[in-house]
């Protein structure tokens, strides 16, 4: 078994005022990356499961954004509100939550 | 294909002077951080194979830690002399630097 079963990581870049690209650190990254945290741990999953603050993942127009490992699943504009499915649905059920999925070709592609 | 063809994390977490495990930050995290950025960037690989900073990996006693999905190998100890041959013999030719895997039961096992 690997280290970590899932490791999730979250954009909390920060970009100056006014970047026309903006920043996942403004859209609330860092509230997103404790809530993961804070969930994980309350269902007993931070053994296995890690989420982590990342840098920039160079997707910040479609932030908050979230990489979710080994899979290479991304999410975009992920608020609080969208954890708790991410972590029921794909953490723990193995089902990426595709509504979140960033809509661009670059992202999410297998082939 | 997916977005990334190697995504490479590099701790970067800073705790307090004088914690026991250490940390990442003071073992030279940036350094290596930047190193991997520069050198991917030089060779053109920066659109397929992307490094970026990282909290806490939960290593910190085996920092500089780098996690290198989506293989998900960890590397520890890692300085900037490392980084040509972790990109040479990894990145590009899918060989893992063994000699830098993280001496510890709990990482870089397959079952």
């Amino acid at each position: 078994m690997k280290r970590f079963d899932k490791h999730i990581f979250i954009c909390e870049n920060k970009r100056p005022a006014g970047h026309p690209r903006g920043c996942c650190k403004d859209k609330g990254g860092s509230e997103v990356k404790e809530l993961f945290k804070k969930r994980l741990k309350e269902l007993g999953l931070n053994s296995s499961v890690r989420a982590n603050t990342a840098g920039c993942l160079d997707a910040c127009e479609f932030g908050v954004t979230v990489v979710v490992y080994p899979e290479q699943i991304w999410y975009g504009g992920v608020t609080g509100n969208d954890v708790e499915e991410i972590i029921q649905s794909h953490i723990i059920n193995n089902k990426p939550v595709e509504r979140l999925f960033i809509n661009d070709s670059r992202f999410n592609k297998d082939e």
